[in-house]
């Protein structure tokens, strides 16, 4: 079995790519870095990559891990500014025999010694929805960040069972400089152990590492459960410690696979969408509605709402 | 009840200090905090705080974690420069709505607008060790990160059951520049939930961030096993994981407390050493032996041992 499952509708042409690698015997790593290299580089996409929206000083900084499931090697960048793709550099990372996290102006270090490539990744789309946010919100005292929060985040699996994970995000939309959200953090926005299975997070990243969700997921899988019931039970149950502890809980989306290619998806938020393919099924979309008892199902996305869906990333954009 | 534990010898004054205040009804946050800060400002240890050692290009780079057990509030600074104390930055990061975890320039700035106190964390005694390590090392062909990374790390319970934890480190000594351990990532450096308990870690933080050892220990706490049970457990597990996926494991030594201020401690060291203090228990440091069957027990330090540790800690230093 090989297959490969992620965040959102946006990573539908990275995984496209990632299956049709899987199919022709590539592994788990080189497969998912040019699944979320993919998302990366697509400039409507403006959560992740090149085109992500900006922080409060009008700069992107972008945040991404890679994990490999047979060593448990781990590497991270946070808060890394004008490289194309910090999930290749993440991946670099975990091949290092220590400093395997690296933030800031020494993530940038790295990633120049070792031949990255340089591109400034704020786009003139993303430069409008900076100016209108910051004219939608001048008459408060400062500026809030923005509810959006759309990591990527992969798990894979491939056809001898090696796994990997791994994340990309711009984070916060108006986050301070040098916020990192889960998505370098391990376990709490991405996990994963070849022996059992892999996860990763989309949300708000700062109540996602209040409770390391993927790492529970794992865990969970681990004790027997499916990747479905794994992520039913661990964010079901976090959401309910948050809104006990503190009358709230952020947005918090997971996806999980196993090694045997099966997966599962629980989120707490309306208009979660996920892309799964593996051997056995074509690279697909599902949306995850909710039934009048507030128990989930996914429904495949009709082709009017993937119409509608890159209609409206694409659409021009006005300055206000 | 009421107690805290930390790890390492150099604890000790912070800890007798919380210990105090706890007695007189403070609160485990302001508690930990000033055990904490004790550790920062006292310049002869060299991995924390002021006096830490710094990282290859001679700059200290700090980072710390602050956690709220009853809210499971956060806040974590990463690869911060030139500020005194790095768990009063994290503390008050906890309490931000959002952006609790910050780094390098942009923790700075946080820190510069809240009016934290700034400070030149190199001391004359560090770059010696600087400059020594390089003379070592000269015939190599780039700086090793040395072994040493005594991370400060704590657990605290007041007399409310309220919990908290809290770390500070300057990390590898000759680390890259912008390197994040594991002291600043939830649920590996550090992990509370005041329903149960807390830990933390100290160690090589990239091996700990593979398995998210401070939140297993809470886990297994959970699931019923003492704070001794659960530290040995989440840590020979683990140890073994490494080294039969990589042939090694990096160095781990986890403490933990639970909620009733029961406590306990493990470690896949020789050498290791932590500091603990309850309602019942005067500040004590105790040493950890391990017997001809490689079974983990603590020894009181001596007196003799504890005169010959601070000896040595300000012994003269010379430049080679």
């Amino acid at each position: 079995m090989y297959g490969i499952i992620a965040t959102w509708r946006m990573a539908l042409e990275g995984i496209t790519k990632a299956d049709a690698m899987l199919k022709e015997g590539s592994n788990a790593k080189d497969a998912i870095e040019t699944a979320i290299r993919d998302v990366e580089d697509f400039e409507f996409y403006k959560s992740v990559g090149y085109g992500g929206l900006p922080n409060e000083e009008m700069e992107v900084e972008l945040d991404a891990a890679f994990m490999d499931g047979d060593t448990l090697d781990v590497g991270c960048v946070g808060a890394i500014k004008d490289f194309a793709n910090p999930v290749s550099i993440a991946r670099a990372l975990s091949k290092e025999p220590v400093n395997n996290f690296l933030v800031g102006a020494g993530a940038e270090k790295y990633a120049h010694r070792h031949g990255f490539e340089r591109k400034n990744m704020l786009t003139e789309r993303a430069k409008i929805h900076y100016h209108n946010r910051v004219k939608e919100t001048s008459a408060d005292s400062e500026l809030k960040p923005y509810s959006g929060h759309d990591t990527v985040g992969m798990v894979c699996v491939d056809a001898d069972a090696h796994m990997t994970s791994a994340t990309s995000t711009s984070g916060l939309f108006m986050k301070h400089a040098g916020r990192v959200g889960d998505s370098p953090v391990s376990g709490s926005g991405f996990y994963v152990d070849s022996k059992v299975g892999g996860a990763s997070a989309t949300g708000l990243g700062e109540d996602v590492m209040k409770g390391c969700v993927s790492y529970e997921i794992v865990r969970l899988m681990k004790e027997g459960k499916t990747p479905q019931e794994a992520c039913e039970i661990a964010v079901q149950s976090f959401d309910q410690e948050l809104k006990e502890r503190r009358g709230k809980a952020g947005d918090m989306s997971l996806i999980a696979m196993n090694n045997k290619g099966e997966w599962g998806c629980a989120t707490n938020i309306e208009g979660f969408s996920f892309a799964v393919a593996t051997r056995d099924l074509k690279p697909t979309v599902y949306l995850v509605k909710f039934d009048e008892n507030g128990k989930q199902y996914f429904e495949e996305a009709s082709q009017e709402w993937m119409d509608n869906y890159m209609k409206t990333r694409i659409a021009p954009l006005v300055r206000k």
